[in-house]
């Protein structure tokens, strides 16, 4: 089974068929199986389906990560198991998906795309798609890569003695949704401090052909997260529409707080665009002052010797009759001449604020 | 019967006058009829409406391509056989139609563009416009051209033990539009190569005149594509607002994940020509830049000679009376100062960065 | 009665006072009255009111075509007849209002413009502004000028064996909306050509300061067209909104095509201000490449010639002790290096790429 | 009583103290009362405040138009009269109010401002707030300044033999919003003239820095004046939406017409807007094509003379065995070659159209 | 209690989790309580929870005002005695909040943003936020600092005979919104002065690289005070819409002038963007023009003196056949030419506008 990695890769295929498009990661799936109640707790790591599907009769909340796309066959066992619908898991598997909120009689379908900076040098972010399925009380998590990412939610179930572990699986969602969201800040705050440092090279005059490249990458990096992020505020908006049973009212709250901080993300990218383009105008002026005073050099210079030259020109002409190269204080007047000449054009120049 | 290649072409006729408006590929048409139940399926190429018309008695689901809008009678034939309204037809054989979708009683119309790559040298796009008839049990789908466009949807329908033939002619409507808005993704990859060569070109300061005319006319055919490809989003989501009994509700899960298909691709549009906006303030940039270069280089070469030029000037004058042409060492002291220029000057223009 | 040029000159006027405001384009009005049944169609050009009212008895659609809107008397007459509003006629005899359409009580009023290609040797359009009064059997069209614009409808009533004249009034009047709105294709096709014209000119470096004034007047005439004719969207939509008995449900499908057309002209519109915003930039960047060229061609003159001149000041200098003066093969290798330094610079220039 | 210019000068006052905040344009106010039935009309210029309530018994509209806002009791002894909320009288004081409708129970509020072309030498506006208070039978008008706009209205009252005066209040009200939106057509046309002056200006390339300043000061008097118009479009669409009593369905079709003007008001300013970023990228290009002309003429100075200069400075070398200069034939010869010289760079500079 | 500078530094942390997130600017907490009737008013400066819980018993409005954020207990105690949500508690101690309006059953929360004149040199701003719960008869400010900003209500409070103390909890809150609002026309006012200022450099062409670095500065001021302001728009549109009992319809008058004043306050840095945008365009053209400038001086000096010299060159030579050298008219004549070539040139110039 090989990884497609255009979305054009999969056209003449038939809808409905599970192939892994998208970047492959891992050669295989880590499955991570959380199941608590209140009272109890249990984590395991599972490799077949069935590990997974062991705690349908029992009264918990099931949540079941799994990080890696790689394993279609297991995809297929789950979506039989709880009846998902061909297409779901066929975007599952799909990680150029828009994000999204789908509302099914018996289960939610939500994918979204977290924000990684990536490890290379200059500033770059990677996006992973998180895709959940929110049954009555089993999520499933499929990501693409392993990752620390929910480690705090883990922690927090462990430690948690009874709020979190007493709220269902819509509060689980929420956690999830949270956690994802709020990894957007991160990314937002090293895109803040990339664009000081491009100010501060500007307005210091330090700027060069790298700006230029610096700034035009990190706009194509704010147009694409803008794209992958900005669809996130009418997912939640959806959710907080819907009157889906799968979700409980006072679970709104919290979804409510995770819409706010995903505006606050919407609205940061979009001044982060809006000072960029401010910073090309900047540069492109920038560069105009220094042509202009490279300009003023090359007219100051040559404003004043020309002329001289041409003087010096005219002594050194082999006329017969030149009666001033004669005079005996011809050659040191001439000097005189020279020094009024270039006295005049300096004034000239600092009228003019040149100099 | 004449085919008009522009809208204005047609002005002054009777509304509802059929006339083929747009480019002429084909002098006549290729007819393939698709008649299938869960048992059964035939292809045959028609020659006659009649052969068209022979299933209509049957229970089954009929999908009539027709490929090349010349042959008008059969247009008018299949019209007065369905009973669509003058209209439509005339819709069907203006090219130059907006993508829209419209509810009848008994049929919906659809129209839309597959976009396809054209086969000259550089990055440009042609225009196919796919008009789509959906009936009960008939679908007619009219093409301008012939290719291989759904050619995978035969493979399936064939190869369909049960699934695909048991859905009616609504999953067969839905299985064209998913082919022609997934077609799309063809060009929008070819368009990213187009845009990453040009920005890696201009990043790595090889940008030439030809730069900008790729750009403006990669622009272009993105200004085009946007209008050709922005309205199916509105189209789907008519088709999933409508109440019409032709499409059972069970297909809009199938429709609703063309309509994100779409919504991607327009997502996808927008940032292209955000990003090559971009790309031409880059560019300018760039051209400052060298010019910026080339006036450094003139200012230093003209900065350094024309003072020494002076002073040579000033030794060649034919005064008879210039002490310094008498000493010794006149000559070597002038090269002395001329040094001395000369490191002054580059001392300089090092400061100012210029070297 | 004087036509007054300029919105603002009717200023302190009491609304409601009957003024021509406009261009005025003919001393007298010219009216055609067209009725017609089924059966029957008569012609005739009216001099008084009386000719129009005469038809009001009879069962027929009777169509009015007043052209010149200078014989105000004749508009209060018609105003008076079928008791229209006082605003609807002055708004008639004001040729600067915004298309839109409004519905009374027993009438509809309708106002748009016709964009018409003005004879004048460049791009240029004129507007006409078309003014209909629907009544139950009566269609009024105002328009400003004497022209074929309508002969198209007229010869189509006349040949029409039944259809067209079967239907009523508000097919006539979709007929005229038709062909107001088509005629705008005409302009948008010249201003197609126009706007490939300049992209010629600017890919193939041919662009001067005339290219700018186009560009600008080009952008120009797109602003007001845009303005123009925008609104026409949303007068139809109000008009397939309207639930007026004046216009039967039939004729919904025969107004949403024509709501499909003015929507695909400001879809062209909008592309081609895009468009030529690009090509502004373009014009921009082309003008800063030919000065970057010039430059090229300064500095490489300066820079060879500036040393070489120098160096022929030095041995042009009169000092007593110059020994290479005396070297007899002192000028021929003054020579070489001549040849040295402008070979080195030549290579210099090749390498940055401005021979 | 003190004027505050700045709208934060009342900062820390309590909300609801009446205070002027605003330019003083003149020192006492003039109260002007004109009261009618469709038999009788008073105009009478009141001193007191009682002069004005005195018709409240009368079944007749009275107007009262208060020009200045530096009476301040005035005011308030007409707010407690008829019962206005205290924000409405502090905002009628406060002459930098957003245009708005307020509908209250027994009466309406109205601000708008009314555009007025200063009388300084260039083009640029100036605003007057206007202020309705619309009873049942009282229509109060406060504007800042006195003046003679509304004396139209005051003669079409006096001549008006029952119209007008049998219409009540509301058409009054109808006929105060339409003088002051219409009075924007004058500002409009003189915006018009000054960008065309503009334009001709830079296509006939007689652009200076003055047309620079020109097109910056126009851009911020449009910028400021669409912040004035546009909130009147909201302002009179509340007013069609509103269901108040004190508006007749009548008067509606009259308000639909004002509503029509602040639209056309708008769209126009917005053309001119763009129209304006148009010319100042016109202006941008013309200057480079300014400085490419300059360059060229000392591209081609420089690049004929630097190399003849260069063979002159060669035989004013004082080699002694420089055989060309005993030649008999070399200095004519010297001539030939720079005639060869100064026409093959012609030629070259011709070629590149640069000449 | 450490405060996180940042918003991403409280990732990982369980959500609900009081914590400080944002700048530290006091140790402790200034808790003012101030507890009013219609007879009596009382001011304390509490430093325990239970002073301020001791007026719940009383009929009164109790209004609480937090200055400093950093006594979390103290907020974890008044959310235990008034039932606050969790999450609202977390919004108040996190100060990169976004301006909402939050409904609850028993109580509002609202936060919005103080616009602060910094005080550091330049124009810049600084954001306070002020957070607020409204229940029936409490109302609680936070606010990051202590200032002045409340010390105007507190005076209005003492000094009211009646009508302030005798309207509720929401007279008081609407009172807090009015203050926060209307201290952001503070701000405006001195943007608009530091914009004047660059406006008046720019046309006096005293234009700097300060003015473009200022420009920035402003921009970016302007694009995150946008941010921090628009939403509150929506925020006071959400309190007029929602139907708590907690704020009375007589209020909305109140409210809705508030409303006003945001909408002016948004239209105001809405323009001052573009008036900014331009401004920046007019720099790039002076510089544009500057340079112009520089050229024209070089290109006239260039251009006169270049050919002279090369003339001086020629009878530099020392062929030994120059007839015009013996010439005894040679020299003057020479100078002769000299000026008329200079007063041609300067003809040429003047005609093409250079001089």
């Amino acid at each position: 089974m090989t990884s497609l990695r255009k979305p054009s890769d999969k056209l003449g295929m038939r809808p409905g068929s599970l192939i892994h498009v998208g970047d492959r990661h891992h050669d295989d799936s880590l499955i991570t199986v959380v199941d608590y109640t209140p009272d109890e707790i249990t984590t395991i790591t599972a490799t077949t389906a069935e590990e997974i599907f062991a705690y349908r009769e029992r009264k918990s909340v099931t949540w079941v990560v799994i990080e890696g796309l790689t394993d279609v066959s297991l995809i297929e066992k789950i979506g039989a198991e709880f009846g998902i619908h061909q297409l779901v898991l066929e975007d599952i598997l799909n990680t150029h998906q828009r994000p999204k909120f789908e509302e099914y009689d018996d289960y939610l379908y939500i994918v979204l795309k977290c924000l990684v900076p990536a490890e290379r040098d200059e500033f770059s972010v990677e996006y992973e798609q998180v895709s959940l399925i929110v049954l009555n009380d089993y999520v499933f998590t499929f990501k693409e890569k392993r990752d620390a990412l929910f480690d705090p939610i883990q922690v927090r179930l462990n430690s948690s003695k009874g709020r979190f572990r007493n709220l269902g699986a819509d509060y689980l969602t929420y956690a999830i949704l949270d956690t994802v969201v709020d990894q957007n800040f991160v990314v937002i705050d090293s895109l803040d401090d990339a664009i000081n440092d491009i100010e501060d090279q500007l307005l210091d005059s330090q700027s060069n052909k790298e700006t230029l490249n610096t700034i035009q990458r990190l706009k194509r990096e704010i147009i694409t997260m803008r794209r992958q992020v900005a669809p996130v505020r009418e997912l939640l908006a959806a959710m907080l529409r819907s009157e889906t049973k799968l979700i409980d009212t006072q679970t709104h709250i919290f979804l409510r707080d995770v819409a706010d901080h995903s505006m606050r993300i919407v609205d940061s990218i979009e001044s982060y665009r809006d000072i960029l383009t401010g910073l090309l105008d900047v540069y492109i002026s920038s560069v105009s002052n220094k042509m202009n005073e490279v300009m003023k050099v090359l007219t100051i210079f040559a404003s004043i010797f020309i002329p001289l030259t041409f003087f010096a020109g005219i002594y050194g002409m082999n006329f017969e009759y030149m009666p001033e190269l004669k005079w005996k204080w011809g050659y040191p007047a001439l000097w005189g001449v020279f020094l009024l000449i270039t006295a005049g054009l300096l004034v000239f120049f600092r009228r003019k604020k040149w100099l």
